[in-house]
């Protein structure tokens, strides 16, 4: 029999604590949505009452099987619960249960509440009584408990115990500053249990100002406690909260947690981890994180030439979980440092079959070899290198070529005598024989480039109507102005595809210009190969 | 007595292997000496040999104070330790050191290398010999260590054994695949020393896997290790490597460990990390992760909220450690308290006086945080600053006045048929009422546009000839090609000085006019004020 851990996502409230980040309503129920269908116990929304935002979403119930809390401060000392308005707000809010903060280190109790250690534990249990009474699942966070343990444990204890007497179901320990190491909290949820409170009504709410929030979270777990408190992708105050991406894995995946533990989120749902992670940063706007654990694309990856070639071959032995579990693949990258091998494989993926002893071969490696010394960077650029690799290996069709451009940039008095920077671009096309000229104005010259390069490209304009540009990097390789510079464009379509092409020039409209041309010319041969796969059934 | 760790950086080695990094030799050179500076105690720089900017970087020792280590195989089976070509280059290394990577796990020596186990131990115990014969500290990176303890307890603790037995004066433990956890590390680290291998000989080397490379290091150090290897801001293979910039300042400021420990970093340097970590980013070309431990932007943030008032009040009871100790600051982005004051101590330093009460001030501090809103960062541009606030507090000469410019980037084909790209720049400049226009071809516009607008700027036109570009970087501030371009420029001349000008607009063109203006005024200013200082004595 194993034992079952709660998962507690404080996303839509410690998570909106984040500098940078702020929920609306609209944001909150597609979120809720995603953690709900993922499979967590507890759902925290916010704390109603405290901006309208957070009001309006307690209006409603927002998930289906997680229990949805609505959080807030216990009630004010010296007024009986009933006449308490902000305690009465969060007992009105739609929510399942109360997650009360609660002080329970004494020097914040006399300074910041400016109340005694008697009448904090009074308001403790009045606030648990006072949710129980209104049918909610009671919890309470006890604030800096680390802390305050530390300077006073029989207090902080006190505060865990009426708690946990009056009926909360959860009694939640919080490093709220985030500076406990991984080896204190353990002994210190030891003598919390000790003390009598069961590890089956402890949580841990871990931040990650030493960069050890899950440490510390599944270090809480194999002390005793049984809810663990985190947010999606571990947004949060300062330097984030626990990240449930990372703990919700390793309690699942990793025999040493896995032997012991369930949690509420089934195989399948964490074969979705990946694209929940993406998901949510996308809501955010934001790029995912590279590196994340099990989510980031490049968990997987791996450059290095020594170890590249035994991936091929066996991958068990270098990843430390197999990376479908979580929805993410494994990349095995092309680049200066990768062998023969890794080539053979990435081909491979892409549909590319090459013998190993194929001279072709030999010079497509040397030309990547040659490119990426100049500049080039393919293991960042799938479709560039997509391309290369098939011109060179088999053969591409010559779908249109650009015989000439011209980018104009003007700054000048307009005719109000106010100055103003004008970018123009003049593309001239051979497409089928014919020869187009476009021109087109845009915010600065790779963008006016960009716009006359799509304008018109004859019985192509079609195909490429759903291809968009979502992101555009710089990057000057070496000093001065004389520099190189290299390009990164990643495009997406319709169809859900994104994909990534690169050019390199001691010219910033040269370099954009090649990266442009190979994310129009991946699409039109995407087309085509799917269409051919089509065909072919 | 405090005991010593000593901190092994594999920036340029392990950290080399994260998806879209390489280092240029330069890049190499510049990271070394930060490296040095900050008092790491071992700088691991590649593997020479491997490829040829690791072979040219160590053509001469990088580093003063730290120990120069290069990395590498251990010599193959079957030929003797003065017959391995790779070994050799290694010895030959300029280096203080020689870390040899070492198969521990019994599955990866059939596999991957092919020989017998006691072939593999004999490969060590030469190799070691071989770089205490050449005078080199020997190193040995037991790699997969931790999951070949696992399968194979006996034969993980002989590879570990017949490096020490041989003389390496570090055993590192190796998580190779990133995926123990914390408690395992801490078991088997015990169980090594119990078979009779010394902490003080043992080192951790650990990945983010899991997310926990930082506490696996420091549940290492618990157990007994006092060497720990990990990288600047957790760069490296898949999910990186564990981060020093986390663990240095862990190790000095949270008493759990700093009343047992001491490592060569001093508290002076400790207050440069921020900087250190953001210069590295800065190289990197990256953004610095605003939520990283101890160093990012947010790590000391708090906002409007429950904290934020009290946190003005009583800092120390809701801040880990104080800020200024790993030179971070504080942000309570409610009313920043420390704004105008920080204001004043850098205008001060500027040699420009301001009162406390003055409305410019006010106004000076209304215009920056609009424009940092926009894009601009004024902490990596003095000079732009330095320029905008005494614009606005005092007032700036009027050197002269461009009032338009055109640059025109052209690729056609010429008289002889070969694609060509040509860019030019047109400038028109106001000095002293006379109109001068002046045109240039450059590499590319921005190059164009420099090269033009300092032709011909009339009687200034001497003062600028020493004036030099050295480093151009340009960033994306968001997706899409009509993103917001921001762009630094670091100028220096014949005085050894040196300044940094910033340029922000959706038109790269525009954004690097600016950052180029600045660049050519300040210059100016600053030889009327040394000018004024030398008449003023």
């Amino acid at each position: 029999m194993k034992e079952r851990i709660y998962l507690f996502d404080t996303t839509l409230r410690d998570g909106q604590q984040t500098p940078g980040i702020d929920f609306s309503v609209e944001d909150k129920i597609a979120i809720a949505a995603m953690l709900d269908e993922f499979g967590l116990d507890y759902v925290e929304g916010g704390y109603p009452g405290a901006n309208p935002t957070d009001t309006a979403f307690f209006e409603e119930k927002r998930t289906r099987r997680a229990k949805f809390v609505a959080f807030g401060m216990t009630k004010r000392a010296g007024v009986s619960a009933s006449n308490d308005p902000g305690l009465a707000t969060l007992l009105q809010a739609k929510a399942d249960g109360i997650c009360y903060v609660a002080k329970s280190w004494d020097y914040h109790v006399r300074v910041a509440l400016g109340v005694t250690n008697e009448e904090n534990l009074e308001t403790i249990r009045a606030s648990v009584e006072a949710a129980r009474a209104a049918g909610r699942e009671p919890l309470v966070d006890c604030e800096h408990f680390f802390d305050g343990f530390k300077a006073n444990p029989d207090y902080a204890l006190a505060c865990a115990r009426t708690a946990y007497d009056a009926g909360a179901r959860w009694v939640v320990l919080c490093d709220t500053n985030g500076g406990t190491q991984p080896s204190e909290v353990r002994d210190i949820v030891a003598q919390v249990i000790a003390a009598g409170i069961p590890g089956a009504n402890l949580g841990i709410h871990a931040h990650d100002d030493t960069g050890q929030a899950v440490a510390n979270s599944l270090a809480a777990i194999e002390a005793g406690v049984r809810q663990v408190q985190g947010t999606i992708n571990g947004i949060g105050e300062r330097c984030g909260n626990a990240n449930l991406v990372t703990i919700v894995p390793t309690l699942a995946l990793k025999p040493h947690f896995a032997e012991r533990f369930e949690t509420g989120v089934s195989a399948e749902a964490l074969a979705g981890l990946s694209r929940l992670s993406r998901a949510f940063d996308e809501l955010l706007n934001r790029a995912p994180e590279a590196q994340a654990p099990y989510v980031g694309a490049s968990a997987f990856a791996t450059k290095a030439g020594i170890h590249a070639s035994a991936i091929v071959k066996e991958p068990k032995t270098y990843e430390h979980v197999p990376p479908e579990t979580v929805g993410n693949r494994r990349k095995v990258m092309v680049s200066d440092q990768g062998g023969k091998a890794n080539f053979i494989a990435e081909l491979r993926r892409r549909g590319i079959d090459v013998p190993k002893d194929s001279s072709r071969l030999d010079a497509l490696i040397a030309v990547v070899k040659e490119r990426e010394a100049e500049g080039y960077a393919y293991e960042g650029a799938d479709a560039s290198f997509e391309l290369l690799a098939r011109g060179m290996l088999h053969s591409l069709p010559d779908f249109f070529r650009v015989t000439s451009f011209r980018c104009l940039v003007e700054r000048r008095f307009d005719a109000n005598g106010n100055l103003k920077t004008v970018s123009e671009a003049v593309v001239k096309v051979m497409v089928d024989g014919e020869e187009k000229m476009s021109v087109a104005e845009g915010d600065g010259p790779i963008n006016a480039l960009d716009i006359a390069l799509r304008k018109d490209l004859g019985k192509f304009q079609d195909e490429i109507g759903d291809l968009e540009l979502v992101d555009y990097k710089v990057r000057i390789l070496n000093g001065g102005t004389e520099a190189i510079t290299r390009v990164l464009i990643e495009s997406h379509d319709s169809t859900g595809a994104r994909w990534w092409t690169v050019g390199v020039s001691t010219n910033i409209i040269d370099a954009s210009f090649q990266a442009l041309m190979d994310s129009i010319i991946y699409k039109l041969m995407k087309n085509r190969e799917m269409a051919g796969l089509v065909a072919a059934e």
